[in-house]
């Protein structure tokens, strides 16, 4: 263990850099703060680059003792943290490029809120997904609003950022999946949900925009949740939880031949 | 129209107290901002007790003539709304207690985050509920949060405030009303959809404790989302949202015969 105290130490530039995205580029690693999230990253088969651990900290849980870890006083802490109340362990992980496989997917078309991000990588590893494509128009996944809205799915599941998300849908499509897009004046959904393939790509849209053309092309469904009352929109995170579970539950709503 | 343009005029000070649930406990009353929300509010049987618009503002529809009504320059505008660049329009509504309706309900037991609250509220008038019931310890409904996060729904569907959730509860059951609650450790719930009742109220609760015991004790059904993965458990706006549109399309998805 190191003790470091002088906020003008060259590592706690780079730990701070991490907060943005061009700083995570660069380095090809995110931060990951709080005892959870920590422990979770602990669990994947990611070694961390560094652990970052306040002076006063009661630990819950052992480290690895292969892993340089730095012990730094609340003050610094709190520089590098994105928390205001900072819970006294951060890690630092490597940023690998991931390859979403499987046959249950989900793809963001430029999804900008970083809790809407979070918040579908949240509900799509408690439903049972495969994985998650994101375009670059997305908000970035290991940023620290969206690390903390998925509560430490990131480390679940695999995330794959791609630049042509048309292109990777065509891909998955010719593998023989079906693209369901979520589209304004789509099919009903849950009509086509008992005639839709079991492997299947659900397309959820820019907040203000929805799905962009290019997508919208590559589709083999375009489908839409209904919508009573006066409203006239889901928010993007609620649409996305709705269809999935609704998706993932097919066998066991059959099964009771409702 | 008046024009005013101190801010120790006593109205702006009135105005600026409905940020606060004792303002608006006080007055009876509560602000709407913005364009679309002020359109949902004239469009409601309630009339405005006040509207407020920027001395610049361009109306894109007509203002009722018989509400008093106030121009006020930015300066001011921006101290009496809670956005921080406001679209140079608000309206002060009475605040008129309501009283649920219906057989398709959705209780808050104690959810205290805004965004939860208004998403819920937002959701459940898409998902066709008719009504929303709100525990005592549950964020302000009239708050600017929630009202921001409603999307103006809460024009659409009656909210009734409740001192006594379980004596309320109650009640619906005797009325042959299926009390739902989501809860750990229950019944799956996508199993069980099949066979509950078409009137039902169901119950939601705090983001950290769930459910509280003495509702837990008057529910007749207690359920759970199925959990996959690593996930702990799910945002309460995303396992309300995927409870309430699986029970509103039951019959779609009866006539497919899954």
């Amino acid at each position: 263990m190191e003790r470091i105290t002088s906020s003008h130490n060259p590592r706690v530039a780079l730990w701070r850099s991490l907060k943005d995205r061009k700083g995570r580029q660069t380095q090809n690693a995110f931060l990951v703060e709080g005892f959870k999230s920590v422990s979770e990253a602990l669990h994947t088969s990611h070694r961390p680059l560094a652990l970052i651990l306040r002076d006063d900290v009661d630990l819950p849980f052992p480290l690895p003792e292969d892993v340089p870890t730095y012990v730094v006083p609340d003050s610094l802490l709190s520089t590098i943290c994105d928390t205001k109340t900072p819970q006294g362990i951060a890690a630092v992980m490597p940023l690998v490029p991931q390859t979403v496989r499987g046959n249950r997917l989900i793809a963001l078309d430029g999804v900008q809120d970083p809790g809407n991000v979070g918040t579908i990588l949240r509900t799509a590893d408690a439903a049972g997904l495969d994985g998650i494509l994101l375009s670059e128009a997305c908000a970035d996944i290991y940023s620290p609003k969206v690390l903390r809205a998925t509560m430490g799915s990131v480390f679940h599941l695999p995330c794959e950022r791609t630049q042509d998300l048309p292109g990777r849908l065509t891909q998955l499509r010719e593998g023989g999946m079906a693209i369901l897009s979520s589209v304004l004046g789509g099919d009903p959904f849950f009509k086509a949900l008992p005639t839709l393939p079991d492997a299947f790509c659900l397309v959820i849209g820019n907040e203000g925009n929805g799905i962009s053309p290019e997508v919208q092309a590559v589709s083999t469904h375009r489908l839409m949740l209904p919508m009573h009352g006066n409203a006239e929109s889901l928010n993007a995170a609620i649409a996305a939880a709705i269809m999935m579970y609704a998706l993932t539950s097919k066998e066991e709503l059959a099964a009771c031949s409702m």
